[in-house]
Parts: C-alpha cells; structure tokens; sequence
C-alpha cells in the first residue's frame, strides 16, 4: 500500500508520519517512511538547491520537483512496493498541481501529464489532506523556507487547490481536519489507513 | 543574434566558441558566450549532479537538463538577447532532444513539447553541428563524464539523430564537418556567423 501525506507545512505532516510508522508496524506490516524532495544523493542535492538556490524561476523549481519524483518512485517507492512493503510518503505529486498549478499558475493539465511521465503513473492508494488554515499552519512554523516566506494569498491558493483535488477523487482522498490536538490528527490518520486494509 | 553550437564531446566545440567571440568581437559585437548546463548558482549545482550524482535515472536526467535551461533561458539568455546582444550557446534544447531522445529512447515530440515549455519558446536563429564520427570524438578526449563513457552505439544514435535533426530545418542548421584541423573548423564557423548578419 503507497500513503502519501498532502497539506501545508505546520499542519502535523512528520507527527502523523510518525505515528502511521510506528501503528503499523505495530500490527505487523514493513513500512517504508519517505518525502518528497530529498531521498538519496540526488534528492538531497536538489532538495538543496530548491531550500537555497538563488533566483530560482517557477519553471526551473518544477524540473527541479519532478526530477526529484522521476529519481525517487525508481529507486525507493517501487522497489519498496514490489518487495510487499508499506510506503508513506510526505509530499507526493500532487503537491506539484496545487504549488506549481494553483499556487504558481503553471496549467494543472500539463502538471498531470508531468507528473505522469515522472511516476511512470504511479499514484497513491490513500492520499491524506491534513487541512489547515494557512495563517494558523504558517503561525505554528518555528523557521521558514523558501516557499513559506510566500505571501498569503500563495497559501491561500494552495489550501484551495489541496481542497479541489480532494474533491475530485473521494475514493483517493481524505481530508483530515488538522486544526485539533496533533495526537488526535495522527490518531485519525492511522486510523482511517488501518480500516484501509 | 542567439547561436547555439551542438555536436559530441570532442568535436571542438569550446575552440570554435572561442573563435566566435574573439570574431564577432573584433566586428564590434558585444558577445555572451555562455553553456549549458552549468550557468549561475542554480546551473552550477545541477551540473554538478548531472555529472556526479550517483545512479541517475533517465528521467531524472532529462528534468535536470530542463530544470537548467529554464533557469538559463530566463535569468542568462533573454536579457542578453534583450540587450542587442549575440549569444553564442554551447549546447542548447537540441541537445536534449537527440542525447535523450534518439540517444536513450523518450519520445522526441514529447521532448519538442517540454523544451518549448522550458524556453518559452525561444529557439537559435543559428545552429552549428560539429559533425565527427563518434570513434574519433571520444578518443579525442582525455577525461571521459558519465555520459562520454555510455557504449558506442548510443553515440552513433546520437550522432545520426543530430544529423536527422539538422535535415528537418535546413534553415536555422548549418553542418560542419568537425573531422578536420580545428583551426579550419572554427574560422568555418566563424565565416557562417558573419555570413548570416
């Protein structure tokens, strides 16, 4: 089973990551727990260069995301996969359509089609929403990065977004309020993935 | 004027670039000369992955390379071009099209697609091919990256797929046999710029 957790930065994405981990191994299952950018030598480098790289256009950021996906579903997700594992993944494709899509502007359709090609068509079985109001989420942030220092309304559009794909995919998506106690999130998260199986 | 400059690793490609300058130079132009990948902060780092990162996909790779040309096009060559300026470009999209195109198999139309995508459409008014048989380019070197050391065959693809690609716009491309002294392949090229104004 490939989870992938979606939402703002602050909403509790590591916490629930956490505890998804931890229940279900509990129960029995091998789990492998990953994120988007940043696995390996490669996804680390480029992570890097999305955190600091100066001047960095919007087209140059989503090659530098889906280079970072292309590289990432071939040398973990899939492996882990075909080996019968669980993956958990902390930003998956669908962070390009509503950052670069609805957050930038980039057309959503070509984004799609991208993230297509990167995955190979690979897509999450359970996709997890922790919604969360952007001033709330960006409050909760002790340092911010590249993307958080992003004015309001970009974060605006992205929650938007977030919410649309939802909508689009009942059966993929949940959408999980994140503005209550984050052990209570995390429990509602693992929750929902155990009656999954 | 933007010129771009194509051919494998070995077929002169920085004499003639130096040639240009220095000629378009004496001629009262102001000149870039610039490559790709490589350029500013942002190119330098993905060069730097291009030719080090360990077990590199190809998909990983060709977002790289456009991950680069987007930043380059739009913080490097626009401005030039939008200055008066002549550009000259050791490599550029074409390279993407044949090395991962014909070279390792992704669709080219799909490639045509993400390359306009990535230059907001801004195509050479010239193209130099350097044309030499693979044997002869790769031993001309002495330090081989990891794309100098794929097999031979995917030289010879990539080789007939820069001449393929030449014979479909017979206009912007300008083929140079590079298999002679490299002082008369520069001052070849140097003459066919100069021609063009």
């Amino acid at each position: 089973m490939f989870v992938s957790l979606e939402g703002p930065e602050g909403a509790g994405k590591s916490t629930v990551a956490q505890t998804l981990v931890a229940g279900l191994r509990s129960k029995g299952h091998e789990v492998v727990l990953t994120r988007e950018p940043g696995e390996g030598d490669v996804g680390s480098r480029i992570r890097q260069i999305l955190l600091e790289g100066e001047g960095i256009t919007s087209r140059c950021e989503l090659f530098l995301f889906l280079a970072d996906r292309a590289q990432h579903v071939e040398t973990v997700i899939k492996p882990a996969l075909a080996e019968g594992k669980v993956v958990v993944c902390d930003r998956y494709a669908d962070s390009t359509v509503v950052y670069q899509g609805y957050g930038r502007g980039i057309q959503v359709e070509a984004l799609r089609k991208w993230n297509d090609f990167a995955t190979s068509g690979l897509s999450p079985d359970v996709t997890l929403l922790l919604d969360l109001s952007p001033a709330i989420g960006l409050e909760r942030l002790r340092t911010k990065d590249r993307l958080d220092r992003e004015p309001l309304d970009f974060h605006e559009r992205v929650r938007n977004g977030f919410l649309q794909e939802a909508a689009r995919d009942a059966k993929r998506w949940v959408v999980i309020n994140a503005d209550q106690n984050p052990a209570d999130v995390a429990a509602q998260c693992l929750q929902t993935i155990l009656n999954r199986f």
